[in-house]
């Protein structure tokens, strides 16, 4: 391990984290807020503790996957830990344990919140409780971009062909070039987002909060009533479509928004995303007409809100689905296992593992009849070598062992097993609102500080794909 | 296919089937009960229908591997068919879908039931309903043996090196020899807990029927309250050891019988097994001592029997432990997705597969770190095949996917969340008991017809492990 690059990197990191607190302070500056001098206070710590970390490691070592590793679990841990000195100084929380969860909630894009009345807080701090999300979510490209694919987790083939494998000296001017490509079309749709919303009559501070909620599919706004206090179908439209397109492959939104608008309908898994959503919204509208709505239009209306919300991991909230028929409640819970598509912001198990695993099951029985052919996994036209199988399975054996003994740790502190079970399900699959006492009215502040502990942790497992957070536990992996 | 063997083979199943039934036919000869002509005409028709079969379809074809998944699917779905009439002929259900529930329930060793109240019942009917669990527990010892070990199914390691690949001249021999070994083992066990049980103070009637239960790991007896029956505390100790053995690989208590003790103690899943136990006992006497039961031991007691009883998946009752607190409930819906040892009467995923899946997951984060190494999976001195693996991992997943997808129709058909999934964990794992309102007091007698077929299929799915079952739905297996 080289801790130089490391240091440095991190250093970097809060560097940029500091700087852009500069657009909460705007707020608070315009607003005459108090948190005027905890966002003046968190920033000169913020920066100056950057500023020494590049100052003090040298930034000439190459970065092998090894240091890719570290920085990306590190980066969320401290840049949460940065993150939540607003909400400490302004006086947000009483606890640091509250603060934590709140900044590595918006840092992962989960959008679970310990905050009782989100509305009556200063608008510069739930301006940064937002933007969190979207600076979280600009992470996750990276990252994609940077580390999972020569890891072949995620299975992001695009990359997997465009990034190189962990040669040192070639690792770096790639991955930049791939990552401002990708932040341009994130940054793009962003735009595109605010101005849909403020066209439909939000004003420019909701706009901006939402698509950052939005787009991150993290899920915070600054309402307590989520989407529904706008209580207005064209605004969900406009959401709705976004989150479906923040819960997709951004390198596929690359490609239509250069005019290839044919690959969207050759992706597979975006195929098998919408698939999945169609009949979601079909299943629990059906339900939803028959025993709760009178009418089909609310309905399908949302149901289809809810059901995007939740697959795509963003986790806002138009009805109460916690209150909705058993039926609708598990297809919602099961969805927040599958998550969106790899290459998206969105969280989980994501599309593409989930056809994986149903192919390879489907050869599976192909062997039994045909014990001698050799059938390699394909999708579309390329071939899924058996590493990256692997490595799909352990990842999905990984995370339901993982929600199992979480689940197991949360009902031993008094939850009830639906809560508890959903209050993983949830944070692990950065979704947000779960069920229960964790339910879409309802936040995660009479968790227990210890519960808060494990689902902060959760967060980072789940946002990270669980072995970027758990190789770094394994005492060899920091060995010279 | 060839059909004739098949059919041929169902055919001596059917004659062995009638020909047991004269075991509750003098139960009911005895005790002068009307249930006499129901088990007469049982027994024609059943003996009738398998000397036709015997006659109609020529023995002189090979088993292959092909036949001998049909040979077990059909064999379980004619045996529980034929099984049931019994129940019909004497009244004891008034429509066929309680009575093949009832009778799957019996030969898949779950022990879920839909008798609302078991006492009253003659005495032939309950020894009847008790003894097809022992003749299942007899059956997948057979299937472990013959059917699974050439495909490398179960971890049957010790198996595969003595049972031949599926050359068809050699199958037929070996299987018989080591399934006549086995058999002796699960004889010499069942008759001296036959004798612990009598000399503990039960009749023989209760001493037989429920060394059937324990034997099988079913968990059907002839008592509305299951062991709480008895209120005492040496059966349930006779019991719970007995359990103990009958969810461990028959082929180790094969040596231990031997005079091989020490390879008990060299068996790695036999190991884990009895650590997942002492884990889980731990914890859940811990919180039945702090919220529910005043007395150190009488946490104990029941926390000891309950784990036991559902990590061997027979599902004997002495506690209501739908009413302990959640972490223990918890705990033990996880229990019934462990389930037993490979070898063993016991359902559920299997402890060695639970094994093999943390080693591939562990032997991820390794090449996290060393990405050139090359490091098969280990158990013992054996090295696990990357195919085997392959099994292993897609069974989990499909396990998972049919647990989701079953529960989806549990849910739809009304009942609440933690009750769907659980009579769904607890039919699929042939457990028995579940939580909600099919929990420990309670039967599967309120769930809706469609839901019965359901949970029906999923006995089946969970006792055939799966692909025997799903395979022969692929068209491609029944071409000539």
């Amino acid at each position: 391990m080289k801790y130089n690059i490391v240091l440095n990197t991190l250093g970097s990191i809060l560097l940029f984290l500091g700087i852009s607190m500069i657009f909460p302070l705007l707020y608070a500056l315009y607003y005459h807020e108090k948190a005027i001098s905890a966002f003046i206070i968190s920033m000169i710590i913020t920066v100056t503790v950057g500023i020494l970390l590049k100052k003090l490691f040298s930034p000439l070592q190459p970065i092998r996957i090894k240091e890719g590793f570290a920085i990306a679990c590190l980066g969320w841990i401290v840049a949460a830990a940065f993150g939540a000195l607003p909400f400490m100084f302004a006086g947000t929380f009483t606890n640091f344990i509250d603060a934590y969860f709140e900044s590595m909630s918006g840092f992962t894009t989960t959008g679970a919140t310990v905050i009782a009345a989100i509305e009556g807080n200063p608008y510069s701090i739930l301006f940064w409780r937002d933007f969190i999300q979207w600076l979280g979510g600009m992470g996750i490209i990276v990252l994609v971009v940077a580390i999972l694919p020569p890891l072949g987790i995620g299975g992001m083939q695009l990359f997997k062909s465009e990034v190189p494998g962990p040669e040192p000296d070639r690792l770096k001017p790639k991955i930049k070039d791939t990552a401002k490509l990708l932040w341009r079309v994130y940054i793009v749709i962003s735009a595109l987002e605010v101005g849909c919303l403020y066209l439909s009559g939000m004003s420019l501070f909701d706009a901006l909060t939402n698509m950052f909620g939005t787009m991150a599919t993290g899920g915070f706004n600054p309402r307590n009533l989520s989407i529904a206090a706008y209580g207005n179908p064209f605004i969900e439209i406009i959401i709705t479509f976004f989150m479906l397109i923040a819960g997709a492959n951004f390198s596929l939104h690359y490609k239509v928004l250069h005019g290839d608008i044919k690959s969207l309908f050759k992706d597979k898994e975006f195929i098998f995303y919408c698939g999945i959503i169609l009949f979601s919204i079909f299943a629990i509208s059906t339900e939803l007409r028959l025993y709760v709505y009178k009418s089909v239009f609310t309905a399908l209306r949302y149901a289809t809100f809810q059901v995007v919300s939740i697959i795509t991991t963003t986790g806002f909230v138009t009805a109460d689905f916690d209150t909705w028929p058993a039926f609708s409640k598990t297809i919602l819970l099961v969805l927040m296992f599958i998550g969106g598509c790899a290459g998206s912001t969105g969280g989980a198990i994501k599309n593409i593992r989930i056809m994986l695993l149903l192919k390879q099951a489907a050869r599976e029985f192909k062997k039994l009849i045909h014990p001698q052919a050799i059938t390699p996994i394909r999708l579309g036209n390329k071939t899924i070598s058996e590493e990256v199988m692997r490595n799909i399975t352990s990842f999905f054996f990984l995370y339901i062992f993982i929600f199992v003994i979480c689940s197991f740790i949360m009902s031993a502190l008094g939850l009830d097993m639906v809560s508890a079970s959903a209050s993983v399900a949830a944070t692990l699959g950065n979704v947000g609102p779960g069920l229960g006492i964790v339910g879409p009215t309802k936040t995660y502040a009479l968790i227990p500080p210890l519960g808060k502990i494990v689902l902060t942790i959760c967060m980072l497992l789940g946002r990270l794909e669980i072995y970027t957070v758990l190789v770094l536990i394994v005492p060899e992996f920091w060995k010279k």
